[in-house]
């Protein structure tokens, strides 16, 4: 796709002026990569959670670190009980019992056992256990066994859960509730993973006014976009930094942005709804220094005036002033880049589920359409609305994307609705 | 299904025994159904992301609150505009310009318009607004128009995001990120929610020590169990209070279940092990009050010595030793409960993929099986090991659930996955 206007910044160094390209939504996601990633701090397993391991851990010993029982019943030698039945049990001693928490203070040999508690500590000699059901207490002191065991029947070996040195968790998998067992089973109690992405939100505007204004003037609109980024960027893994309100004017803009660039991982700045404001923040981004505007348009609807560039090292992100446009493209664009930037390279599934489409889509070849839609009974219903109106997102439960390659979609189709959640 | 053993607490007051009753999971999501709830809290809108409301949330006025362009171009009257074309144009006189953010200060008569920025508010007299892409300034002040617009074209009423008294958000379902923004634009800074449940998690076992225990002694484990089951609390919407590591003895689990009835809305049990210490924990909730205990035994693997009770209006989960099984169970029954406590009905959606089975998996009818897969290219593959072993659930992806119905599953069989996060 061509584009659409000159580029004020000359990225590249030499004399000549670009044009601002047109992006699809999947050139963007292949093709612009910052490099940029976060350090790795130390945090404690408790405040763990969904936060990126910058690297991969290791065992430091074998789990569980001894051969246990997995059932309650008695140590034996399996050869003990090789030819025992209901018709023809075997006969042994108990010699004495394993005790939870505690290490055995008898051994297991031939003829004899030694009862077991689930999880207990496999006696020196011993190599099964057979379950307490298949015994029975005759006289005091003695057993009958009525089903033979195998060598390791009924027992986990030392280190089956983990050798040492096995990796426990990957790096950049945002760790679940499954992993942080683990670790904490492996006495892992600080675990180093990527710092939080600190991702500063300006909002411009010269209507603009924080959510906290009482009475509006006319004209004037509340700061919608900074709440619902912060949401979706809290959700990324980042923290979102408020970076404020600033008028529709070039230089403003610029004099804000600049300083963000040293406490910023990633900006983002939903743009003015105008073309002028539009304008004005490509000026100012353009201005931050190397390398610059990467794209200045994207082939989305909603959302085709998106700005990226890389500025010093910090990617930035220029969204369309419509709130729902804005939130549309932070969400496919936006939210992967933070992810990147805090070191996940294994971003967890999305919600999907697949429904049958109420109503023929209508898009263009080359353009991502991205539809909201309520699921009732399997169908998916589209939210048909303004791209200004906010309520069109709120009334959806998820979204349909019409691929680029599509002209539309067939009522009756089957498609997948990602579930906002 | 029956019982499998006396009841030791009479529950209903009579003087006869009763039995423990063993469910399957359907019936324990449908029939254990604590009237517990949280009380509602006010917070911040900043701080409101994913919280549940604990009301309805209405617009206190319209939105956006005045007529507003929703493209670049001239506020006219419809009718001024009728049967033009590019070979017949219409000839307008610019009378002003309404700037961002204030009212505007002229109107639009008959053969006029009002330059507009997208956002601007709507001038009296205009009922629609031209885009500029349809216009072209002729002379001074006179712009021609090519194309005819209805009442209505590029305009956003007043009250089409939210009329005064709509619904901006349902009460029980958890605030997304486009809630928190509509929420914003309509000034509503402060929102009251369920209070997140407490969930104190006990741990019982004489073999148990807290994770940070540099060197453990011969049959002892680190406690695994409650740093995940932390986790799931958390993403459940509660809030996690550490109960300790209670020794194997009835009389000393009582008297820490006992304080923690006063501060917990969830008390979550992952009981020893052993037959013996399963017992010891029944007998140790069934002394804290009526109604006492409501199954004592779940039909599920792994997890079956799973016991649900509620004492003194608080829902108790004692879960099995096995860190595996007890990962298993409070997922399918735990997160439900711990959502349904904090006022959640509309609880979000999980990620489910759809895979081939790679293998044939055994179930018997009556019991419902959970298995960990991995996912690879489309195939869920099991991730077979003893219930005793983490690892196994931090090998997979998501699991399988072969149902209460089926007495196995087929090789080759479209499964649903529910991916872990």
């Amino acid at each position: 796709m061509t584009g659409t206007g000159p580029d004020p910044h000359d990225r590249h160094g030499h004399a000549g002026r670009e044009f601002f390209t047109t992006r699809t939504v999947a050139e963007a996601l292949a093709g612009f990569r910052p490099s940029r990633r976060t350090a790795a701090e130390t945090i404690r397993l408790a405040d763990a959670l969904e936060r990126v391991p910058a690297a991969s851990v290791t065992a430091p010993h074998a789990l569980p670190g001894f051969a246990r029982s997995t059932v309650d019943g008695y140590a034996v030698r399996a050869a003990d009980t090789y030819g025992v039945s209901d018709g023809l049990p075997g006969y042994l001693d108990v010699v004495g019992a394993v005790r939870m928490g505690t290490a055995p203070d008898v051994s297991v040999g031939p003829g004899t056992v030694v009862s077991m508690p689930t999880g207990g500590v496999l006696p020196p000699g011993a190599d099964a256990v057979v379950m307490v059901e298949y015994t029975q207490a005759v006289l005091d002191g003695t057993i009958e066994v009525v089903r033979p065991v195998a060598p390791g029947d009924g027992v986990v070996r030392a280190d089956e859960d983990a050798a040492p040195g096995a990796e426990l968790v990957p790096a950049g998998r945002p760790l679940r509730a499954q992993d942080l067992g683990m670790l904490a089973a492996a006495g892992v109690t600080c675990v180093a993973v990527h710092a939080r992405p600190r991702v500063t939100i300006f909002s411009t505007g010269d209507e603009v006014v924080p959510p906290d204004t009482e009475t509006l003037r006319p004209g004037q609109v509340r700061d919608a976009s900074a709440a619902a980024l912060a949401a979706m960027i809290t959700q990324a893994g980042g923290q979102p930094l408020p970076g404020g309100i600033v008028p529709d004017d070039p230089t403003a803009l610029e004099a804000a942005l600049r300083p963000a660039l040293v406490t910023s991982d990633v900006i983002v700045i939903s743009a003015g709804s105008s073309v002028g404001a539009r304008d004005e923040t490509a000026a100012a981004v353009a201005r931050l220094g190397p390398p610059g505007i990467w794209c200045h348009g994207l082939a989305i609807r909603p959302g085709k005036p998106t700005l990226l560039a890389e500025c010093a090292g910090v990617p930035i992100i220029g969204l369309p002033g419509n709130p729902r446009s804005a939130l549309v493209v932070f969400r496919l664009i936006g939210g992967p880049l933070v992810r990147q930037v805090g070191g996940c390279t294994t971003p967890p599934a999305e919600p999907v589920v697949r429904a049958r489409l109420e109503r023929d889509l209508a898009s263009a070849a080359g353009r991502l359409d991205v539809v909201q839609v309520r699921v009732r009974d399997g169908v998916a219903v589209p939210v048909f609305g303004l791209s200004a109106l906010l309520s069109v997102l709120t009334a959806a439960d998820g979204y349909v994307v019409v691929p680029e390659e599509a002209t539309g979609l067939d009522a009756g189709a089957q498609v997948e609705v990602t579930l906002y959640r």
